[in-house]
């Protein structure tokens, strides 16, 4: 009998033992609060990721370790691949953790990135300003997360503005100005390697962010095979240059037919939910399988999906449940004001089935807004 | 937050709760072993279902009950009843517990059934025999499952060894004499009813024995539309005269296309287990979106399925993995000759791709008697 540990207990920890069971697996999942909604399904060990006792017993209990979000300590990631195999490696995590190190990398993979600059006081912000231009994002490398540690700067007078914001974070995680770019739509690849180097990517998905939350995924994007191709030899490159083994998203923008990477997620990620009921198999099966050197499942898709995620609270089931391919995904945790309690998927053999169905549930819901980008451009001609 | 409590602890309970979680649901399983393998994934309460403290308990820490098998006592379900909705009603499971009254509703729904009479002494098994004829097999009334407590008589003079088998059990459950029906093939319809009394079927399951238990099921059967709507038919007269809610499975035997009703399983099935990958909605989910009241999902096919039934041991998950429509379920159980301790389900976009699957999978695994009869009926003419 095999036990994953997971470092970090929220929906992907929950998704990720809901889908390993019928593998035979047992779970032992280690977070900060004691109601991590992981624990509902799975042994939940209550620590601090910094506490070496803690991480020490997380150790003993299982037989290999991964993550359920990407700001996992570095230094934790390498106590405990020390003791425990870990997956992935706590470089590929080091990485993914600090934007600077990350588009570094993708720029030495010939992968396309918005132009930036590191800075560390606030003359080198002007400094950057002049390299980059504006409008510009300033970013602070370390811990930033759905748009928090993110400050937008309209112009070249915005500078002292954003110093303001997050200049006391330069000394202690670095900041990073990058050009923003005003992109078409947003992509993503979530993408898979197993243990032994195989690589396999789902269709590409299209996502749309509401206040720098994902709002909404499409699968598959409404992209040539061209473009297809490239985004996923990037996500390739990428993933064979940082031995990296496991699920990853590298997201990416769209402009004129041209890509520009945005940043890469080094876990199962939210662009990839449609998986669970869209494919033929999920991106937390899959994850599981490449950490246990398993053979990797097909990545095929099954018709179109959609997801739609539920911010803050949970609407009224009775809608989505109500249609042919409606799924529905509670994580079981309490409603809070930004907070991902949960999630649906549309799934339908054809797109047309698809946005008429989006377009119930946006009306019953009352959530058009939501609902209209995907719609438009499942009906677009 | 809803609990749902399952009596019984086994690999449908556990299936249950995997499919219900994303619902938001938790469950509460009760059963007699502190191993039982639900409790790997939902909160285990190690009880007699015979027990009124045990079952006070359970009924105390949960919303609605239901059932992971069909032998629950009805003198609990009743008592459970009392206390908290249960589902199905405990007057279902009492008909599906007693062969007698099953097939007397069967006959008195018109739907066809094998002869048969009960009896409780020697001489009425005489008399029994002398109506129903040979071939014929002799049951318990109650408490069969999976072959035992049955015994097949080939002829007249095998009255005395069923009398010897299975006598001593004639005034304690009773006993039923059945015609043996030489069949062609075997089918079952995997239904389910909601509270409001919808009724959804998925297409009909043919299913292959060995030893009296399943070994592998095909969907969808390759029957006529009208022996299929006959057999949905049949399922829809028997729930809505139960006032039946949740999954069932009603077991049909098909001779030169004419059918003949073996018995109900009032619970998720065996036969169902395809659903998980196979249709849009598994059986586990419309059981508990029956149970607690919710909209029933779509029971159309993705596809063409086939599920193998792993007895006693589980085999070498990589030959299976491998497939690009390969599904593993380890249910966690200690091996043990004759224990049902997984299964796999194959599902392919086309019936040749199933076939060119099961063959591999058939040779790498030395299974091929078990694929065989799949095999044959997916490349028949």
């Amino acid at each position: 009998m095999t036990t994953v540990g997971i470092l970090g207990g929220g929906q992907l920890a929950r998704m990720l033992a809901l889908s390993g069971a019928p593998l035979g697996l047992r779970f032992l999942v280690m977070d900060t609060e004691p109601d991590a909604c992981a624990g509902q399904f799975a042994p939940l060990l209550v620590g601090d990721y910094r506490d070496e006792a803690a991480l020490a017993e997380f150790a003993g209990r299982i037989d290999v370790a991964t993550f359920d979000f990407e700001n996992v300590p570095a230094a934790s990631a390498e106590w405990l691949a020390a003791r425990v195999p870990v997956f992935p490696n706590p470089r590929a995590l080091a990485i993914a953790q600090d934007r600077l190190a990350e588009k570094t990398l993708f720029r030495e993979l010939g992968i396309p990135v918005p132009e930036f600059a590191a800075l560390s006081t606030r003359a080198e912000l002007d400094a950057a300003l002049a390299t980059v231009g504006a409008p510009a994002i300033l970013k602070t490398r370390r811990l930033g997360y759905d748009g928090k540690g993110q400050f937008r700067l309209r112009s070249l007078a915005d500078a002292d503005a954003a110093w303001d914001a997050l200049g006391a974070q330069a000394d202690k995680v670095g900041l990073i100005l990058e050009a923003f770019v005003p992109f078409d739509r947003e992509l993503s690849v979530v993408a898979v390697r197993g243990r032994d180097g195989e690589f396999r990517a789902w269709p590409i998905t299209e996502n749309w962010h509401v206040d720098g939350v994902l709002s909404a995924s499409l699968a598959p994007a409404r992209v040539s095979d061209a473009l297809a191709d490239a985004a996923i030899a990037h996500a390739r490159a990428l993933a064979e240059r940082t031995d990296y083994v496991g699920v990853f998203a590298l997201e990416l923008f769209c402009k004129d037919d041209r890509l520009l990477a945005n940043e890469m997620a080094p876990r199962v990620h939210n662009s990839g939910h449609w998986t669970i009921e869209g494919a033929e198999t999920s991106q937390f099966q899959n994850h599981l399988r490449a950490v246990l050197g398993l053979p990797l499942g097909a990545t095929r898709m099954l018709g179109h999906a959609c997801m739609l995620n539920w911010i803050g609270a949970m609407p009224d089931a009775g809608a989505l449940l109500g249609e042919a391919g409606g799924h529905w995904h509670d994580y079981g945790k309490q409603p809070r004001a930004g907070r991902k309690v949960g999630h649906a998927t549309l799934r339908a053999d054809d797109a047309a089935e698809l946005a008429a169905a989006l377009t119930r549930v946006g009306a019953t819901l009352a959530r058009e807004a939501q609902v209209a980008p995907v719609v438009g451009r499942l009906t677009q001609p």
